[in-house]
């Protein structure tokens, strides 16, 4: 007999084995293969995370090297695909963008034979990671500033340096690479997450690895999932300052509005992704001169947390960093696009590895039998 | 404590409630929304399906006429689309073509503001409805024959008329248009299937109609799903005789080879949807003067139960019947979706309806911690 679960989205279910991630043991915790996020987010470079999360375990020096090179030598775009991104209007949703770019991506390089050759899977994980930031930053400068950018920077090693870059013309500072690449840590993997699950069921069909992250992308464009950043945003741009924040807060709240960027689904304490974001947070404030952002992110996490208990998950001072390293909010959301197809690309690979196809039941509530009537005869 | 269904696929484990389907009841019945599957492809047209499945009751008169006018005015493809088809090389799976055709719409058609407003998901609907054959047979004629169809065909009112008008250059005989009919009818909808699931869980989390039949798109794909039609095709289309179909498929089956389009994962006695489609294989075959392949299809059928009890799923005869109506075994697949976007659809804004994210668990089998270890002392 099929549990009654309705409409509860499969909370508390296992829907199979992961050695990728855990979320929220001891109520709080991240860990990638084990390694805790802090140790990550302070001493790794994504390009060491995406390795340890594709790859299996953290390079030595010279296989990190050879990774760095192998990306850098992956990142353009070919004709085809920015020609795609040209006919793409201005007024498009940034994942629209990237989930169609993924997509067309996969017309020209399918990836073939994947059964036989894994190889071939970390192949199209690794292309995809280096050209998802060209795709959406190439479709964005062009349509809003009539640029053509160059997609390959040969002269800027890290994924968090390519896409600032691209982005803003010049090359990032050392500080906002840093950030930068902190970032793309914080939000490279989490376990069975909506985007993630959907990668996963599309991959149980064994469908190729541009579908599964295709799918994957169009689950986080949802607000209830990637979007969450973007609405901070939205919500502390007017913000002028503290006091201002805490009554139109205070107003939300009585207003019983939704409120991004606080409480977690799985986590129950604190978000560990918070204290590293919020550090990173309030250095740039400090190095940008910034008279406000911060101290209204500051005074918003201090009102959520007198007033409900909600702690600030990643999101929430996401959204000021961003901003503090001119990056436009629309942007915010593809960033993590950006770093979670590494996650997802290792969850369709251990997928892959241990196959069952993902088809649950459904508990019928239509009517039992229908009688079929004429046409004349229907009101 | 999550329950440990590792690598079982979620069978069995319910997902959340329908109103729109029934599969396997009495282990072999298939209704959509309480009407059986044999009264609707025996009576039915693909719209008035389409209507009932995404309008919640069959249509009477005027409304079908209705709907079947703005399903043609809503079959144009833009002039940016077309020229995205164009970008995409001969080669291509079409499969892909359809998900990067969906995805790229997206860009041009958002669907803005669902959450208010439901009637623009059913135009999203109806629209995709109206224009996935035509991203395929577009793409399809242009690369392989050098033709730009068109795409509107003013004086094919049935969908699978304009379908084989397209793939044809001429209007089908009235016996392939009902075939076609038939064949959309049996594809149109299957409860929480990998497709229909991936599409849900990318609804749950809010995200747009493009998103989530895109994802669907790209779960169908998958061989374990939306392939075995084409994979039937591939295996019988050798066999010249029944003699030599059956010493084949015994040597097959003495090598443990998986032989497609038998057995189902829910259906334990039968596939409704073989009698339907079988008897219009046979009707073909007489039309067509086939000498072989519809006595080839029946032989492997028997040798198939003869030997392990394995019965012909839906797939198996449309792979006959799509031949003997000259469509190209690489457009089967595509078929199933032009169908099946009626039945995703419905579940998009079912899921809507009752919404929560569907994130499950997972049983983590890796390290339970990993110690940071400088670069320098990795292996």
């Amino acid at each position: 007999m099929a549990k009654v679960l309705s409409g509860a989205g499969l909370r508390g279910q296992s829907a199979g084995e992961t050695a990728l991630c855990t979320v929220g043991k001891a109520a709080s915790g991240l860990t990638y293969r084990g390694y805790d996020i802090d140790v990550l987010a302070d001493k790794a470079s994504f390009e060491e995370v995406a390795y340890l999360l594709l790859y299996g375990k953290l390079p030595n020096r010279t296989q990190l090297h050879d990774y760095e090179q192998r990306l850098m030598s992956l990142r353009s775009l070919p004709e085809e695909l920015k020609a795609v991104l040209e006919l793409i209007p201005e007024s498009a949703h940034p994942m629209d963008v990237m989930r169609t770019g993924c997509s067309f991506l996969g017309n020209l390089e399918p990836e073939l034979a994947f059964e036989k050759k894994p190889s071939l899977a970390l192949h199209t994980a690794d292309r995809l990671v280096a050209t998802l930031p060209a795709m959406v930053v190439y479709w964005y400068r062009f349509t809003h500033d009539g640029v053509r950018v160059n997609t390959h920077n040969a002269n800027v090693p890290s994924l968090a340096g390519h896409f600032l870059t691209m982005l803003h013309d010049k090359e990032p500072s050392a500080l906002h690479t840093q950030v930068m690449n902190a970032s793309l840590i914080l939000y490279a993997e989490h376990e069975f997450n909506a985007s993630t699950f959907t990668a996963r069921v599309c991959a149980s069909t064994l469908s190729d690895m541009h579908s599964c992250i295709t799918g994957g992308i169009g689950s986080l464009r949802g607000p209830l999932h990637g979007g969450a950043n973007e609405a901070a945003m939205d919500m502390i741009e007017p913000w002028k300052t503290p006091d201002e924040a805490e009554a139109a807060l205070m107003q939300k709240l009585a207003n019983k509005e939704k409120v991004m960027g606080f409480g977690h689904a799985i986590y129950s304490e604190r978000d560990p992704r918070n204290d590293i974001i919020k550090k990173w947070a309030k250095r740039l404030s400090e190095d940008v001169g910034d008279d406000h952002l911060y101290a209204v992110s500051e005074r918003c996490e201090a009102v959520m947390w007198r007033e409900k208990k909600l702690f600030c998950n990643a999101d929430f001072f996401h959204a000021s960093a961003y901003r503090f390293m001119g990056i436009p909010t629309k942007l915010f959301t593809p960033i993590f696009v950006c770093s979670r197809v590494t996650g997802w690309a290792a969850h369709i690979m251990e997928q892959r590895a241990n196959n069952r196809i993902i088809r649950p039941s459904a508990d019928y509530i239509g009517p039992d039998h229908s009688e079929w009537m004429d046409i004349d005869d229907r009101h």
